[in-house]
């Protein structure tokens, strides 16, 4: 068996571990991960996290259960738990649907298909930093949202993955990083990668998004997506929408970036999207390796979406493997195209 | 020497005391105030804040003060450390230069003086409060920023005391807060307030006022200012501008309370209003009597201003003592004659 390295998910000798994103970025943690019920829980606490690496994730660990001897009723039975992890990111279905189709059952054909699940995320990372990269131009500041970069993918990233593209380039890129509430993935985990990769970066909290565009500060916005909807909706992080339509009031270019595997032909508009809806301890306080803190009354009443819809009418282009697509490309089928269907 | 009670401030017994407002809601602890230097402290550390509530803060400091023996020199530095204490809420400016315009110095005549500011806030929320309401139907949801209420005023607030007047009035209001990153305002103090007024209220990060406008659950939102400049911009606590914009895309009306103290002639539009930028540290992590944990990289470089502006054409209406003002009203000089001038 092969080993697999990303940059927070690993196969060594045969053992799959994740680096525990709840710590960052204050402690880079490995944790073995032995069974898909580890996969799970891993996902269920966002240990895991992100749309393309939940998917990998998951094909991963169910590769592993199936070259332990799993039998095949165990391993319906693992990937049905595995699909209910988490709910709003569709490539975590697509790639348990992908494994599920291996007719007859077969630990090497599964295995051997989790790796060239894991294999194609980097690939697709790749194209997508090279499509969305001519996009940038030397100077821009690029406003982006939650994490989408190594910790997100099995590869380069998708959103983050393309400004560390064009800053390969030799373009000057400065990134506004929303912090992202109220798990904080741009605070905790995009300025770490942005630090390691040493691309100049200001953390900003969400709020503070709009009135940097009004001084003209940002030049463009590009996010991530869960799922991208066949009408070109898509869901991501609570707090895109906001990004979003501040960019159109103020005329910023706003690009999504994501995998093929990222579309659900099967959800018409982002209106069929299902958003999970998270505890409320989540925004009464925060709560990390960096401690525990709650600033809000203790019953406090609560709404904490994980995620919001952006309709297609505000997004000026989708970044795929393929290219960036335009409305008149969405409007024409291309999403279809892109999935082979 | 009478006594003074308010929601965050006091005088009982010729004593000024200050409920510091870094330990809401977990902890109620009134701060004796012996000094114009301990209330230059309290101001910037943010134990008394509110921008009418900082200006009655600064006089009753003075009055008492001069009533202690302040010498006319010793007045005038103390005046002017109070007035350099915060730079944008310009209630501050306005109740400090209305001090230092009694001639001769008298301690007799200043301690009357800022009594009678104390009592003329009162009074100024009290209308504030009576005009809004006249806003807000059975059945509105109402979004908010920052903390506007009781804690921010000697009286009853601005917008918080205008939803708490239609509450009063019988009429069914919901009110969604902004949590108001990075220092929490709404998720500290305004759920403290709206709880103790037993006001139902959904506590929500900064980053899905958007999408609940989205969804059709707002129907208005109203928040406070910290200066008012003559064409009707207004700065108000960071993030203020980002529902402004919110509401202007979804159509729904966004408006700004304010007594007239807050207004400021002088600048002729808000590019003119100085924006406090403040310590990078509250956006890496958050402090307070909750304690305090940092979950961005160390040295992670940050942006951090404590207000922002909104321009006049994003308002719907400037609610002020005398009534609600228009765009047409501000154009045509109702903001001079409201300042009496």
């Amino acid at each position: 068996m092969r080993d697999l390295f990303a940059l927070s998910i690993r196969r060594v000798d045969g053992q799959l571990s994740i680096i525990d994103q709840t710590l960052l970025p204050h402690e880079e943690q490995w944790v073995d991960i032995n069974s898909p019920e580890d996969m799970v829980a891993a996902i269920k606490q966002l240990m895991v996290r992100g749309a393309p690496l939940i998917g990998v994730a998951a094909a991963l660990a169910l590769g592993d259960f199936a070259n332990k001897g799993a039998s095949n009723e165990q391993f319906l039975n693992a990937a049905e738990e595995l699909r209910r992890s988490r709910p709003t990111a569709v490539n975590l279905m697509w790639a348990i649907d992908r494994l599920l189709s291996v007719k007859p059952y077969s630990a090497d054909s599964i295995l051997s298909l989790a790796e060239s699940i894991f294999d194609e995320d980097v690939q697709l990372c790749e194209k997508i930093a090279l499509a969305g990269a001519t996009l940038l131009e030397d100077g821009d500041s690029i406003l982006t949202h939650c994490n989408t970069g190594g910790l997100a993918t099995a590869g380069v990233g998708t959103a983050l993955g393309i400004i560390q593209q064009a800053h390969r380039q030799g373009k000057s890129i400065h990134v506004y990083v929303d912090e992202t509430r109220p798990l904080l993935q741009g605070g905790r985990l995009t300025t770490w990668e942005l630090e390691k990769l040493a691309i100049p970066y200001t953390l900003i909290c969400d709020n503070m998004a709009a009135s940097l565009m009004k001084e003209g500060k940002i030049s463009k916005a590009i996010v991530g997506s869960d799922r991208v909807a066949a009408n070109g909706d898509f869901a991501n992080k609570i707090g895109t929408y906001s990004v979003a339509v501040a960019c159109q009031y103020h005329g910023v270019p706003f690009y999504v970036a994501a995998p093929y595997t990222t579309v659900d032909l099967q959800c018409p508009s982002g209106r069929e999207i299902p958003i999970e809806i998270r505890r409320p301890e989540e925004v009464r306080g925060v709560k990390g390796q960096f401690g525990e803190v709650i600033w809000a009354p203790e019953k406090s009443n609560v709404y904490n979406p994980a995620f919001d819809v952006t309709p297609s009418e505000l997004v000026s282009g989708w970044i795929f493997e393929q290219g960036v697509l335009s409305k008149d490309d969405i409007r024409s089928g291309r999403l279809a195209q892109l999935k082979g269907e």
